[in-house]
C-alpha cells in the first residue's frame, strides 16, 4: 500500500514543480495555509476578485475553495474559479468548513458540489454527513461526530458526484474509486489549533496538482499532513508551538520518515 | 478575592463545556484570537455574513464583536449578531478597537454599545475615553493614555448602559455592578505583539459563556491573559516567541499558575 | 556606505517615535506585517473603509499600499488613502504583489503609481517587470525572474515617477535618484515564508517615516529586513520557527548586529 501510494515520489515532484496552488479560502487561515504549501514546497496564490478570476485559475495546477468565512461576493468568485477550473480540467478541493452549522454553509457546499464536481472533498465528520442529510448540525466548525460516522455519507457523495471524499478524524477515511483508504496519522493536539483541517484541504490541492488519482492525491495529503503533525508533537508544548513546527516539519519532511511514521488500516 | 473570583473553576468548565464563541473580529488578528480560544478549550466560530447571522448566534454560548477592520457589510453583520444575541440571552462582548482615531470607529462602537448593551466592553484607555468623550484621539490603535486615566469614563459607560468596563494597560481597570477589580498580572512585551488586546478580549468570550457574573469573567479573563503573557515571557526572546508562547500557556494553564501568580489589587 | 545609509540611526528613531504606519494591505499577510512594524518599533495601523480614509491618513507617518488581495472596494480605498496622503506629504510604499500574474493586478498597480506618485515600490523582478511591459508574466506571486533582470524596468519606473525601486531577490537592488544600491543581506528559507516581501514594504513605510531619503529608507528596510532572516535562519529549523524568530530579531536588534552583518555592493 505503501509503495502504492507512492507518496514520495509526490513529495520531490511538489518541490521540484512548486505547482501553483490557487486558494479561495477563509481570513483565518489564509497566512497558515499559505504557510502549509511553501513549506511543502508548492507555490501558493490567494486570490478572490471576480475581475481575475480567469486569469489565476489559468496559472494554477489546483484550485481549492474553502468556505470558512462566506459572503455573496466570494461565494460569486467560488463559482466562476470552478467555472474556469472546471474547463481546464484543474483539479478542485473542496474544504466545506461549517457546513451544517448554518443553511447558508451547507447550501453553498451542496451548489459548489453540484456545479464544480470536485476531485476532492475533504472535512470533518459533520461536515461530510451535512452534506448529505438536513438532520445534520454540527457544533460550529468543531465536528461534533466521529470520522466513521460518516462513512456512508461520504460514500453516496461519491456516488453522485464521483468526488473522492477524505473524512479527516482520529483516523482518516478516505473514500473514492478504489473503495477506502484508512490514515491512522495524526496527533489529538492538533485539535487545538485552528485551520488544520484547512491546511488538510490545502495539501490536498498540492498533491492533486501532481497525481491525478484523487484517491491518492487525498490519502498522500491526510498521511503528510498527520506525520507532520505528529514531529510537530514531539517538540512541542502547547498548540502555539505545534503550529510553528508543523510548518518546519513539511519542510524538513523525509522518504525516511514517511516511511517510518506512516500508519495505514484499521 | 482569588477564591470569590473562582477563575480554577471557569477554565475547568471552558475545557469541559468547549463553549461555542462567535467573533465577529479584525482580520489581522482573527487566526491569532481563534488560537487563543481553542488553546484555552473553547470552540470558536468566526463568520460575519448576514445571511447565517441567527443561525450562527443561536448555536454559540458568546458573542464578540471587535471593530478593528470595519466596512458597512460588516458592521450590519454585527447589528444584526447583536440583536440576535440579545434576544436570546447569549452575553455579548464588545472592543471598541481604534474608538478615537476615526468618527466612523467611534460612531459605530458607540451605536453597537447602544443597541447591544455588552455585558463586557474591554479595550485600552484612550478608546474607552473615546467611547465616552468626543476630545480623545487615540494614536492609531494603540492607547496614548494611562490605564487609570480611563476610570471615571468607565464608570460613566457602566451607568449608562450596565456594562461591565475592562481598561487594558499595565493595570488592568475592570469597573462593574461590585465596583473595581485591578489586575497586574501581565508583561510589557505583550505590547509587541499585535492582537493580544483583542485575544483578551476574545477570552472574556470565552469566561462569559461560563460565569454569569460579567464582572467575574472580565477579571477571569484579564487574569488568565496576563498570566499567559507572564509564563510566555519566561520563554520568549522576543515579540514572536512571546506569542507562540503565549497559545501554549493557556493550552498547559494549572491551577497552580494560576494561584502562585495572580496579583490583584493596588 | 554604512555610515551614509545611517541605519542605526533611523532604528533608534523608529523606536523613539514608534510612527503609526497605515497600511492597506493584503488577508494573507496582516498579522505578520503589524507584528513586524511592532517588534521594530512602529505604530502599526490596518484600515480599508473609505469612510474613514481621511482620518486615518492624517494619523500617520507612512502609507504602506499592497495589493495582495485585491477587490473593487479595496481599491477605491486603496485611491482614497493615496490622494490623502499625497496632500498631506505622507511617504507612500506601494507593494505590487502578483502585477503581471492577472491584468488586474497589473493595472492597479500602474494605475496606483500614476495617481499616487509612491516614494518606494518595492516588489519582485516579476512584479517591477510587469510594471513596465505586458509581455511578462509572473508565476503567481512568486518570483519567476532574478532581480537582476529587472533593473532595467526599475530605473525607467524611476525615470517615469520620481519612485524609488525596490527589487527584492537573493541580492536586493534598489534603483533611485542616487543610482543603485545593492544588499546582499537574507537568507534563502526567507522564499519559503509567505509574506516576508509584504513584510519588507511594510518596513520601508516605518523607515520612510522616519528617513527622508526614499533610498536610504528603501536601502534600510532591505538591509534591515535581510539581517533579521539571517538572524533568525541561525536559530530555524525551517520556515514555521524562521517567521517567528525574524520578528524577535527585529525586536532585539542592536548596532552591532547591523555593523556585523551589513553586505553592500556587488
Amino acid at each position: 500500500m505503501t509503495n502504492l501510494l507512492n507518496i514520495w515520489a509526490s513529495v520531490q515532484e511538489i518541490r521540484r514543480r512548486a505547482p501553483v496552488v490557487h486558494s479561495i479560502t477563509n481570513y483565518v487561515v489564509m497566512n497558515n495555509t499559505a504557510n502549509a504549501l511553501l513549506a511543502l514546497g508548492a507555490s501558493p496564490v490567494m486570490a478572490h476578485a471576480e475581475e481575475e478570476m480567469a486569469e489565476m485559475v489559468a496559472l494554477s495546477a489546483a484550485l481549492v475553495i474553502n468556505i470558512g468565512t462566506l459572503s455573496a461576493a466570494w461565494i460569486r468568485s467560488m463559482f466562476a474559479a470552478a467555472e474556469h477550473a472546471c474547463k481546464r480540467g484543474i483539479p478542485i478541493v473542496l474544504d466545506p468548513v461549517g457546513a451544517g452549522a448554518t443553511t447558508y454553509r451547507t447550501s453553498t457546499a451542496r451548489d459548489l458540489i453540484d456545479t464544480a464536481r470536485p476531485c476532492i472533498i475533504r472535512g470533518n465528520a459533520s461536515e461530510i454527513m451535512a452534506l448529505c442529510s438536513d438532520g445534520i448540525r454540527s457544533k460550529g466548525v468543531d465536528s461534533a461526530n466521529a470520522a466513521s460516522e460518516a462513512l456512508s455519507a461520504a460514500q453516496s457523495l461519491h456516488q453522485a458526484f464521483g468526488s473522492t471524499v477524505s473524512i479527516s478524524g482520529e483516523t482518516d477515511y478516505i473514500v473514492g474509486e478504489a473503495g477506502l483508504i484508512q490514515v491512522r496519522n495524526g496527533h489529538p493536539m492538533m485539535t487545538r489549533v485552528t485551520g488544520l483541517g484547512c491546511t488538510a484541504s490545502a495539501l490536498c490541492g498540492a498533491f492533486a496538482a501532481v497525481e491525478p488519482d484523487p484517491m491518492r492525491a487525498a490519502a498522500q495529503a491526510a498521511i503528510v499532513m498527520g506525520i507532520a503533525g505528529e514531529m510537530a508533537a514531539e517538540g512541542a508544548r502547547g498548540p502555539g508551538t505545534l503550529q510553528v513546527l508543523i510548518l518546519d516539519a513539511l519542510y524538513c519532511l523525509t522518504q525516511q520518515d514517511l516511511e517510518s511514521r506512516i500508519r495505514l488500516g484499521s
